[in-house]
């Protein structure tokens, strides 16, 4: 961000800066989430019936407060973004306009304080925006949209023809409860889906038979629709991990001998693992089932009173590996740290199909030893 | 359909080829679906009791309406087809008939609108009839057929012993509830899919033990029954995407000089991509991840003012996999188009395998530059 | 069966054989599931509340016919087993057995008809017994138990939990309804599986917390069981599959000259498909994505007029995939037939990776054509 | 543990000692497993109303003795740890603890018979701890937390927007129902997790037009759930199998000369197998899927009068790969044995690609059968 205002020419006065800073970075993604939190609870107290009025005030008050610094935060963003336009049109500013927006705007329409708290439920969205996990969905459901489609369309047609059946079977019986096909629908998808509510339950024979085979074709749609999310989830994850994974991986000087064959399949089986500060990555005396290379930061190797830092580039806790047993040492990240994690699984068939990567892991770890012995 | 209608020797008169252009071509799958849709709304609204006479003449006008332009499409589709018999044997066409012909039918047998209206359900036909994902689905369902009687089989089984089960244990407690066995029968079934209607409850002790397994159990089967569907499923997928992908990998100059596994090998890793005119495919700025080969139809490459087309046979968006970083163009379809895409992850690893494709895109590449500097 | 009796020294008499020849042969498997069927018909409406005495009559005379045929099957079964002993200790025959000898028994107790009609439920294990799918899950639960077992421990002990919490939370506000542990234990498990009958619902704040978490933990439990389950299941059943057609594959003299890293390859991409007598395998003028061997029985390629042949060790559709284009002939199963299918996705890998398999077949191509030539 | 008490300095006297092997070794887990059922049974007992006071004081002698017997176990164990502040700290030793405390501590606190029996749910802990699988999912969860929480994120969001859209179709209808938005969160959670209680219902159009989508869309999540936790579960799952069969497989001498890849794949192929003594591992006359390496352990060759005894490192059931038909032998595990499984489609495959294997299996196979001979 910082770096980026640097690029704008029309650089904001440092107050906003200040401003800016001391929100978007001090308040940063957990605290905007914590923030959203406050202002969902206090939205859905201002619901409830026979509430005091001056509980009432203080939550109007509450939603009054979040609303103002997510609208102060969006502005502020607004106006330090490089490129303003191009930044209000990303998904994730959107989503911001789209939380932020809805309160003042009530307020400022005239509306009363209950209805405008109403408009706070917008604020949920701050709790997917600032999800990584939310680009992954978007995908998922982009890439299978259509076998997606397919199994929508087949679930739509076999609940119109059950509803339709149901009405003809129940009509005669229970003519307040089947007494359209669109009530009849609302059975069929309270069933198909095995809800079961129980306000509607089919009493004739010919009835239960269809509700069985509904229920049953129900659980049938389900499971395609299951599997066409799973297999496209985890395809779009491994290759998620894949791009994160080799981004580091041409970066680390320890790889830079290797062949391309060789970078693809270490990138494949490298698994990105983020330490926060002070995070203990590996500890003395457990059981080792992985080692790890620095991609970004710095941790300290300590054993005994003995305390080795390790920069990006570097790796440890290939003895494990090599030798078997429990760990010899514990590994605290010193900073934000990420780290290539390689299990044991992958070391074994990685160092059978790359013998280069071997000779450059036993070649590093004895320049370090003579390092350190120095 | 026009090309067909050529050999045809029984060319049909130009009136009805233009309405059959008209219905067939104009109106198109989404249209088609659209009009199914009016015409199931029709049907559900005319199901509702104490409807004005007004409303429901309305509403049998727009079936009465649908219907015919239904079984006038169906007409027309047979007079124009090159061989009638072989085509009105196709489940297409068969689905097209059971849609199109009984509501005309009810309504030449003299039926009330009432009932001729109830027949529009099989409308509900062409939301299927016209998904792609449709064959899937059934391919699925037989290729996975034995698995999946065995897995019925054994539901069937089990619930036939935890309706009698269920019968000894309850009937003295709660008789009107647990008469007999098809009764009990009823409660296993709502129990083992979990729908849970609550109309039927276990009340002894025994009984409820027996329905805390029967739910355990059923979770199970339902398990099984996902796993078949959702493994059949995602093979047969991938066979399909094999299948597109190899025809248009074939055809495609660049990949002449390839060999046979080469191609396979390329064919498993590019996925087809379905463009419509003026659909953007690339957008400049954005994260590259994959590279696209146009397959068919036409895309327009767009850099600030330089616009560049390129046809059948040709690439785009490789610069973003081997150098990194964003789009520097933005690419449009210029007319429907079918493209090729390799995603990074396939890339990488293909570029390791087959170091032939690499000098192949790479001398491309030299060979369109030095095209677009002349 | 008739084989192994000649083995046996102490032949049984002939009209025992003939019996059992027309009930183990002619009934077959599909009549003894068709046989079972109908006893569970007369099983099930003898529980029928306030039934006519001519009725039950009836029913009690059909459930005392299936009880004997089946008691006369074991019984005839039994005596021509070569190893009756063995035989008898087998699941299959004890099956037959648990499902053939209640009804009588209980009619030789001397029970009410009503009482012995009852243990006519048994019969519904032949529905099982005769399932080829049986073994397949009867392996894989014995494979995966312990995972099982595992994710089933920790159900019971959230279940145990959720059940405490709930009486605590609940037992003041709902003294009835949550009375003790094991009366929330009732909720906890129809809460967990998601049944839901709602005779049982948490009225506090608390309890609805709670009753959410048990919810979406279940949900949790149950995706770890599909997945054992679902993974489990896969990957036996590629397993069969490999058995039944390596089995087939080593005995093909096509395959003679293959080594054995391409028969193993091989027998891993074929799948094995029955056909009926009289089942049309390929039909002309439809797209063709496999081709087929015969591996046991006959079959007959008709293209016009012309019919050949085609006896195991022979293959067709071949044309298909090389060329590419529809079936340019039908293929009829002239017996019971068992193919080896091989799908185009693999016929290109297979092709590619063992180019002797190629040579082979259209060596086998040219023979073939010369022989018909003549 | 008597091993490790040998090491450990200050060693506690016999008495101790003695108690300690008796309750830690002859307990066993199973012993412990169903003591604490024992327990959990009388504490569930213990809450049923109306219970007779000869009956309660049964119950709590019985609650007494479990908790003492537990409390012993764990300070039996942590006297008789090498290192005890380090074993106190491990999870399993926590759990302990917190099985353990509570019901002892209650009585000492003086608390009433009733509520100190409640403490007897954390016995259920026993099962869990005791549980090999138990370490297995922990790992899962961590592993997969990130889209976990991502799906659970958009699992919130959906459901608040759900409960404000129901609150606001439904106020008006249903005003004691859907009175505020937490009260609609409540039907919203039982809804989207398919629960469906029926104790609030949507009874207006737009209400079910809305409870129809959160169906649908809470199967859509969990599907995605599923599918997280299924596949970090086989991964996983795979990786212990290859960890401990690796740890059997570098020390089998059988397997000494072959190469660092050929391990890799055979310790990836090997399932291990646990036989108890006196288990029956393969029996005569059975068809053979599958040979075994004895890795610890030792097992008995059965075939008429012959018996030979396979220690560790010797192999057995290879025949029946080889040659095909079924088991010429039958093999029981004279101790507790641990065996390495090599499956018929593993080892056709490997036996392809490793023929060093096959020319390892032969030798050994010679050198035993001239052993036996002698």
């Amino acid at each position: 961000m910082v770096a980026a205002a640097k690029r704008s020419p029309e650089d904001p006065p440092g107050g906003s800066r200040a401003a800016h800073g001391l929100l978007s970075h001090r308040l940063g993604a957990t605290g905007e989430q914590l923030l959203a939190c406050l202002g969902l609870v206090a939205f859905l107290a201002g619901t409830l019936p026979d509430l005091p009025a001056t509980y009432e005030g203080a939550l109007t008050a509450v939603c009054v407060a979040v609303a103002l610094l997510f609208a102060l935060l969006y502005l502020l963003r607004l106006r330090h973004a490089p490129a303003r336009l191009n930044w209000a049109m990303t998904p994730a500013a959107l989503i911001d306009l789209v939380a932020a927006a809805p309160v003042p705007l009530a307020f400022a329409l005239g509306a009363s304080p209950w209805t405008a708290r109403l408009f706070g439920i917008f604020w949920a969205l701050k709790l997917i925006r600032l999800n990584p996990a939310f680009g992954l969905f978007a995908r998922v459901l982009h890439n299978e949209r259509q076998p997606l489609m397919g199994v929508t369309a087949v679930f739509v047609v076999v609940v119109l023809f059950a509803a339709t059946a149901a009405f003809l079977a129940e009509r005669r019986v229970q003519p307040e409860a089947f007494d359209s096909v669109p009530a009849a629908l609302w059975w069929a998808v309270a069933t198909i889906t095995t809800t079961g509510y129980g306000d509607r339950v089919p009493a004739t024979f010919a009835g239960r038979l269809l509700a069985g085979a509904v229920m049953v074709s129900g659980i049938g749609l389900f499971a395609l629709w299951a599997g066409i999310l799973a297999s496209g989830f985890s395809q779009e994850l491994r290759r998620r991990e894949f791009l994160e994974s080799w981004d580091l991986v041409v970066r680390l000087p320890l790889f830079r001998d290797l062949g391309a064959p060789a970078l693809s399949e270490i990138a494949r089986l490298l698994k990105v693992h983020h330490a926060r500060a002070d995070a203990v990555v590996v500890r003395q005396g457990q059981p080792g089932d992985s080692m790890y290379f620095v991609a970004e930061g710095e941790v300290e190797v300590r054993r005994g009173d003995r305390r080795v830092r390790l920069a990006a580039g570097q790796f440890f806790g290939e003895m494990a590996l090599i030798a078997g047993g429990p760990r010899n040492a514990t590994v605290v990240a010193l900073v934000q740290t990420r780290l290539l994690r390689l299990d044991v699984i992958d070391f074994r068939g990685l160092a059978a199909r790359q013998p280069e990567l071997l000779r450059v892991i036993e070649a590093e770890n004895a320049r370090r030893s003579a390092h350190t012995a120095e």
